[in-house]
């Protein structure tokens, strides 16, 4: 007799694309996966009626949403063999902060007459990079007031969220703004999607719209940095407020209809991707942290208490588990630089080599550097390509390469852009300890599994052994298991992570004497970090010339 | 009636080749050339026994350079179609600080029996980087003896110089000094070979043999430093000492049998092909800085006085031309570093769309680069990427790219290494200029002339107007200028250089608005160049920790 029985589905919507994973309650198996890709992608250039778009904007159609649980849930389901009337619950998660305009019915303002050709009206995704000016105003204003919450965000609220997004829409587009009846999280927008009832959860309320200690940011803070942002909150954001892993509603008829699935079962609370993946690398206590590899890096882990760590990204009650301090920090640019340089940065005879070997070249890169020793390149690198998220918190930053010779080859600057981003991690997990938050594990998940070269450097460089989570869609499985916690199955989702979550444990331990060596090379980063991330302007200087440059 | 009969021959020994002009006397037109490669190249990795060299050293052998004699002067006398019997002279350049031991008949030691396969018995090239120790020693000594000539040289001789390459072959063969008899420079010892008589010229005793104010370094001094070398400069070094453009003796009977020339002929005393250069770019006077820009860049110029410029590479009386103050800089890595980056640094794509346009890589980076206003690309680099020869004089700094995104292109990163080079020439005219040298005009020789963007740059980043030499073979040119003297058919070199010289004046002049925003970008190369050359050794830390890395 299976103590838990069933199938849950998990969907995690991704930048791209959407993926849909049918999973067995009782053990987390992984029985049928489907992607299914969003037909609008992002909207960087134009919108779709071809209207140009401003540098830094990133929108999205929210149908996309749609059309994942419409294409990839069936397909999904049927991979698995499982039938649909087994499937006790559903769980979704998304990238963050990706927020957009809608009634108060949730019909989004994209999707309304004449409103198409509005840039405002859509989603802005995670990487809306044009509310700048926003933030920097939001955060020199809640110093000036010394609003308390600020230190919760390491000092700097980013201007990738929810409040520097809402401000913009408000100054650029002010009648599409008093349009907009609520200001919605994709998370919890696809859940009143899937359940007919808005709801708001703990995850993007603490992390992206500022909610701490039981409240938003009062209206005397709203009024003084706009007086028309007054209600902000209070009118469009604030809402029913679920823990991460509760029931957010039932499966509607419709969207029993778009997914296949049973109406009527559990619908779990909204979810991010980073944080919904810790109960999938089994990773709940306090002092392991997960690591989300790829492009970039997101580092979230749970601690007993409350810590204030200058340069994360938040601290957030319950942000990635009930009951504990979640704690966020970020690498902005980890396998996108490894990316570029491949792309951009390697000659034809590195790549002529890769095919007659038949392997990428990110691989022969991986494989001749392995075989220098620590330090042969005489090179260090600074990992700031796409900016730095923790522990500086400037996207203005920029890389940095020092050691060159005329006798430098591309393996080696590979290898040492690769040691930059294991001496970010190292320099965030430094700054969780200087302020009192232990890191005692390091459970890596995301596309950069497949590099054990690379997650080796990791275990070497920051000295702790690396755990590598059990699943290739972490985050589908960590949406699975809170499914599980929805429908019932499990009293809470510590104990739905330890029954369906995987994760193989110290997969790579430090080498004692490759971690003395990074050492001397993981000063020399510190210098650099501490040169161009405090001391010398030089990198936004040179942001500021560009600008300049470019506008003439 | 010809006020200026006949012809020379100018012979310029490059660090690969000969190569052989024949000049008209009256206007210095080039009639015919002809180049002949060494047959044993630079000696990097073995003697030609097949005896392994350790790292760092570079030695040729002595009969490569009368093989040019033999086959090139021929044939470009050949080629010029000018009748033998009318050539009245021969002058001689060559690479420096290049120097070989020799019985006192100029026997070299690597033609007698028995020491072909002794590695000090050779001559030591110019790039021979083996003797680092003995040259910290030599200016550690220097400076705690209070030498006064250390001050003429920026405050530190360099390895490739004479007095460290004779210390090293003292400490590492104590059998092979004693039997040395003569310690000569290539440059003296080719017109040895021509002439039968030992001499002297002032621009290798001044530059490499540290000679200042009529003497050499003390006997006292020397015997510091080592006891067994008291008698270098007295016994081995010292001989008759000729101004440029000196007549060093008459062609022998064998030497007119290599070259086909006329046996009694006038030969020129020795120099070096950086410094002949600049009679033949007409740049004679005081304030005109003549470039010599290839794989690395020399700079020379004459001055009135005596000034201590810091970081230079050495002042020397008549060290350029006869009654003048003679200033030597120079940039390690220039051409070298662009070369190094289009071969390792740039993707097959760049490579596809140059070979489609029919155009070399070089030029294709080049035109893109040059579609970009100053700024743009928000980069700033350091050219150091084989040390820094001024104003730091460290061979142990290295190169630098700061300002990297995911959005750098490949010839952005080109753009920023050729500003970094023409960033270091005006940190040089700018040490010049901050010691009361004044620079007017700059003069360009070399192979990068044909880089048109590139000129154009350094005009606007020096603000000065860039005069372009007329001969594509200046040294060669130069020397035939030398050997028109020292043959009597001018009173001086500044009036030979007058009549055979070419220069084109002003070609390239600086770009108001361009300058300003180079002004921008220059105080960042500056701030980069005094934090790593001087307030923070982390390059040099660098290297410290890839020499025991790879020693393991």
């Amino acid at each position: 007799m299976n103590a838990h029985p069933g199938y849950v589905v998990g969907v995690d919507y991704g930048t791209l694309s959407g993926r849909a994973v049918v999973v067995r309650v009782s053990d987390g198996a992984e029985l049928g996966t489907a992607v299914h890709e969003y037909a609008h992608a992002v909207l960087e250039r134009a919108l779709p009626s071809g209207r140009r778009l401003p540098p830094d904007w990133a929108l999205q159609v929210p149908q996309d949403y749609v059309d994942v649980l419409r294409v990839a849930v069936p397909k999904a389901l049927a991979a698995s063999g499982v039938p649909a009337e087994e499937v006790v619950g559903l769980s979704t998660d998304f990238t963050a902060c990706t927020v957009l305009p809608v009634l108060a019915d949730g019909t989004p303002l994209c999707e309304l007459p004449g409103l198409e050709d509005r840039p405002h009206a859509y989603v802005k995704l995670w990487k809306h990079h044009a509310a700048q000016g926003q933030a920097d105003r939001i955060n020199a204003l809640a110093h000036a007031r010394g609003e308390r919450w600020i230190s919760r965000y390491g000092g700097k609220l980013s201007s990738e969220w929810a409040l520097a997004k809402a401000l913009q829409l408000l100054e650029e587009d002010p009648e599409l703004y008093a349009r907009t009846e609520r200001w919605v999280e994709a998370a919890d927008w696809v859940v009143w999607r899937l359940t007919g009832e808005e709801t708001r959860n703990e995850c993007t309320a603490g992390y992206k719209e500022v909610y701490q200690d039981g409240a938003f940011p009062s209206r005397d803070y709203l009024r003084a940095l706009h007086p028309d942002l007054v209600d902000l909150f209070d009118a469009k954001v604030a809402g029913r407020l679920l823990p991460l892993g509760a029931l957010a509603g039932r499966l509607t008829a419709e969207a029993a209809a778009w997914t296949g699935l049973p109406e009527g079962i559990a619908v779990a609370a909204g979810n991010v991707d980073a944080h919904v993946t810790v109960p999938a690398a089994c990773a709940i206590e306090p002092g392991q942290l997960v690591a989300i590899m790829g492009t970039s890096t997101c580092h979230v882990m749970n601690g007993e208490a409350l810590a204030e760590v200058p340069g994360m990204c938040g601290v957030v009650h319950g942000g990635i588990t009930p009951g504990l301090w979640g704690y966020e920090a970020g690498q902005s640019g980890v396998g996108d630089i490894f990316g570029w340089f491949v792309q951009h940065g390697t000659p034809p005879y590195v790549h002529e080599e890769a095919a007659a070997r038949g392997v990428s070249v990110h691989e022969l890169l991986s494989r001749q550097a392995a075989e220098q020793p620590v330090g042969a390149h005489g090179l260090v690198a600074l990992d700031w390509h796409n900016g730095n998220r923790s522990v500086l918190v400037n996207h203005e930053l920029s890389g940095l390469v020092l050691g060159l010779t005329t006798t430098t080859q591309p393996h080696e600057v590979y290898r040492a852009l690769l040691e930059a981003t294991a001496f970010g991690t190292r320099r965030i997990v430094q700054a969780f300890e200087e302020s009192g938050v232990p890191v005692r594990e390091i459970v890596v998940a995301g596309g950069l599994l497949k590099n054990a070269f690379l997650l080796q450097m990791y275990a070497d460089v920051t000295q702790r052994p690396l755990s590598v989570i059990g699943s290739e869609q972490g985050p589908a499985l960590g949406s699975a298991i809170h499914a599980a916690v929805a429908a019932g199955a499990y009293p809470d989702v510590r104990a739905a992570s330890a029954a369906m979550g995987r994760v193989r444990r110290a997969v790579y331990v430090p080498d004692e004497g490759r971690a003395a060596a990074y050492d001397a090379l993981y000063a020399e980063y510190e210098r650099l970090h501490d040169h161009f991330g405090k001391a010398d302007d030089m990198m936004l200087r040179l942001r500021a010339l560009r600008r300049r440059a470019v506008a003439q």
